[in-house]
């Protein structure tokens, strides 16, 4: 089969391996109807760190089931599924308490498993699954065409939003402003929304984004940056600040853009990989701010998730903008790189 | 009347200093009968940072009420009041949120109010209650001289251990462990299991406080410290850890002490002021661990507090292991310093 593979820093190429095959009783092989690039997979793209070697990458896809191993029982062949950007048992006492992605007996896509066996990354045509009553939500009904870039979502960038909004304790009635107008941050603001936030503010200076941030309920839009955007989101805020800020981008800057939005007692809810953070212990001290979030449990989510994106609800598959057939990977990376494109779908 | 001033490092007096009036129709004056050092007092006490003139001190007492404004309608002559340690109206945006350390009018014992009067502290014979309406909480009876000690901790050691907890995201069934064994950490002890924690770790290495941990229901001691004191407290835990870890010291070591105690996607709480202190944002990413708590709002726990303490439910006055006429006030400062006393009550 093909799938895509990272040479070294921008060198990212799809090319033929070995067809994936059922190690243990618990596997599934699923064919890929869709995947994605994440912004997270920029980061070894553009060489941080600098990868040792070719590996296999992608970690956001849906497709159908080919095979099951003997132990199966929630999926078969033929079944529409999502895979969640982690693999996990959905049993283990950490998965129980909705922490899939520190599963015990779980992984990531394009690494080994627990059993030593190599897992495909999700962006290539055929995917072995692990522990695949664990990881993997099947749709209720075979989705329509039109309805599968929604719900590839739900492999990451929408649960992953979910999470900062519900970490940061988003509820009815809440005021939001969210740091970071990539594919999280704009799905953080849907969330926001979903969750019954009566004010979000977007944080963006760029019309595309805002536009769609806009689609997904944003109130407000706020272009400035750094300390002139928290600013700017506390006069929004009767001077004090958001209940709750959703920082959906990793970096230094952002992470005291987002404190500084955040009212005395509010709280911070944090999903872009941090890169160099560090926070003012102090400052957060003094002024009651939480901080909570982290990698995305995205398959705690799923099944809450799913119904309004079949239901057609929601459409947070907004956030692609571009489509590319798999073969075109390069092209898509580049594009993301560039920043010509928010997100990149690969059709096969 | 006397009062405590802090002259220089370790030079601290009770001397007579202007007796306190009435400025402003919203302030109270209080007669104080118990008042305490807190070990937020020996940091300057110590010369961290260096004073750099004579001051007033203490932020935590109860007494009664002799005289008030005209605007004042809760509190009058003759109540006896617990005093939380900063003042606040109980009214704006902020304090309605619950944060009312943050109220946009309120401060802190010891300094100048809002409309540049000097307030009290509260190592003295009377105090200037400025916002009295919003500050005082009276009690509904006149309590017997038995229960003053366990009143007084509601000024500031037991709402402090309880906003560790309630930060923590402590609720009925949750493990617990606490960093710390000084009178906040004692304190968050006793707060975990009146929330209805179902096993709690006190760590501490000291038998008089590790009694005072039994006590208040701790149900396991850790006596190990840092890396293995964290070791020891995910072992108790299925080596995971504990869902909600409470951090009541304020240093490098103990945060990362707590951090590491903490199960995946649990919580710590972190009450003591941080000196220092640097997190591996990292590592609390991947691991889905939340920080909340800071600098405790008092205020807004005292009134669900209360009634357990004047119907004997709880007795968080054991904290204090020493009691002293109020003119002793530098053997008490001397007694903490020197860790020979957990925490020390002036009587007057």
């Amino acid at each position: 089969m093909r799938a895509t593979v990272l040479h070294a820093t921008r060198d990212i190429r799809l090319e033929d391996v070995d067809d994936p095959q059922l190690f243990e009783d618990s596997d599934a092989l699923v064919r890929v109807v869709a995947a994605c690039i994440c912004g997270s997979d920029l980061w070894p793209y553009r060489g941080l760190p600098e990868v040792s070697g070719p590996g296999r990458i992608g970690h956001e896809f849906v497709g159908i089931v080919e095979a099951t191993g003997s132990g199966v029982q929630t999926v078969e062949p033929g079944d529409f599924v999502i895979a969640p950007f982690a693999f996990s048992d959905n049993t283990c006492p950490l998965c129980q308490r909705g922490v899939h992605t520190s599963c015990v007996n779980g992984g990531f896509w394009g690494h080994d498993d627990h059993q030593g066996h190599p897992v495909d990354g999700g962006q290539g045509e055929r995917v072995r699954v692990p522990l695949a009553d664990g990881t993997l939500v099947k749709s209720p009904t075979e989705p329509d065409e039109s309805l599968i870039p929604h719900l590839l979502t739900l492999s990451d960038v929408y649960p992953t939003g979910h999470h900062a909004a519900v970490s940061a304790g988003v509820t009815s009635g809440s005021t939001v402003a969210v740091v970071g107008d990539g594919a999280v941050g704009l799905s953080a603001v849907l969330a926001a929304k979903r969750l019954g936030a009566a004010r979000v503010v977007a944080m963006s200076r760029h019309e595309d984004r805002q536009r769609i941030a806009r689609e997904f309920g944003a109130d407000e839009i706020v272009a400035e940056r750094g300390k002139e955007g928290a600013a700017a989101v506390r006069e929004i805020f009767d001077g004090l600040g958001a209940d709750h800020v959703l920082e959906c981008v990793g970096t230094a800057d952002s992470m005291k853009q987002a404190m500084l939005s955040t009212r005395p007692g509010g709280g911070v809810g944090y999903v872009g990989v941090p890169h160099d953070v560090q926070l003012n212990v102090p400052a957060m001290f003094g002024r009651n701010i939480s901080l909570a979030g982290g990698v995305a449990p995205a398959r705690a989510y799923i099944e809450e998730l799913l119904p309004s994106v079949l239901d057609g609800t929601v459409t947070p598959g907004l956030v692609f903008d571009q489509t590319l057939p798999l073969d075109k990977v390069a092209d898509g990376y580049q594009a993301m790189d560039e920043r010509t494109a928010i997100k990149t779908l690969l059709s096969l």
